[in-house]
């Protein structure tokens, strides 16, 4: 059995964390490797039901969730989680508790995403329609010492994918990707 | 990799749920397998927590363990599930959520909980200082197709093992106990 581990993708709403947690997710499976993306509504109407953004309710979600990680990374498959964990003590306690942990921070610059609003989120937030906005009317702490740092405002999904896989090579987590000289 | 499934114990407190998920996890093992007994205390403060007894929190409970066992075994883990799960319909919810879904109706008379009532709980539950208590104060749904059937007031815990292990050999969940012959 392959060694388990888990990818933690932490940044702010619209830092590009699904999208690059699918791709991620894609590649190593590419590479032979079961893996589960710990995200979506599946996880939001099972998991997080009833929770709201309060710092207890938000540490309760991040908590669930490295629960199902743990538990996945124990039995040698890859998990990826893209929630948004915005308290650095939330994710220790994730780190601590799953033991294989590759931190990523997904960087954005808050203009950059004001100004994309792809879900016309931010723009609510700022108006005060929506509360408890991560960035805007609720705290992101920066991650310290990630793993990772991708740079969606610079970088394709693409290359952010690369820089992480990379980094699961360097802790040999993957195998290095077979010779391409083969073809 | 080997097929994941799930084997569902559902029954009264006190009836021997936990100890036969322990008994079974352990054969298994031997039996080469990957296994999680979702059950226990880190289910219940981390996916309960904030839970009460309403019927609506009980099946939301339901749903998170089920919702653990359905990734747990779509990547090839058994896992198996202690929870008293009272309701018929939230049972049938996670037979359909998880697909390799076995129940084990883990059966003993209420009258032989009450007698032996290990933990008290029967005697709280009767004088009412417990409210909501499976069997006494809410309902339980006996299933009514269950895929085995242990009675735990007749048969021991590896009765009960044994019993369960000849259903998932005859379902081809696992290969039959290689041949004593050879000691």
């Amino acid at each position: 059995m392959s060694k388990g581990f888990t990818v933690w993708l932490t940044g702010l709403s619209g830092a590009g964390k699904s999208t690059i947690a699918q791709a991620l997710g894609g590649v190593l499976q590419q590479r032979g490797r079961s893996v589960e993306v710990v995200d979506g509504d599946e996880v939001r109407t099972t998991l997080s039901k009833g929770l709201g953004f309060s710092r207890e309710d938000r540490d309760t979600n991040i908590a669930r969730i490295a629960l199902v990680c743990a538990l996945l990374s124990k039995h040698g498959v890859v998990a990826i989680s893209a929630a948004i964990s915005p308290y650095a003590q939330a994710r220790a306690a994730a780190r601590r508790r799953i033991g294989e942990f590759v931190e990523v921070y997904v960087q954005c610059p808050i203009g950059v995403l004001k100004a994309r609003d792809v879900k016309g989120l931010y723009e609510k937030a700022v108006r005060g329609e929506i509360t408890n906005f991560t960035g805007i009317s609720d705290p992101y702490e920066t991650p310290e010492a990630p793993d990772v740092v991708v740079n969606t405002d610079v970088e394709s999904v693409e290359e952010s994918v690369a820089r992480i896989i990379e980094h699961l090579e360097e802790r040999c987590y993957i195998l290095p990707s077979p010779s391409e000289e083969v073809a």
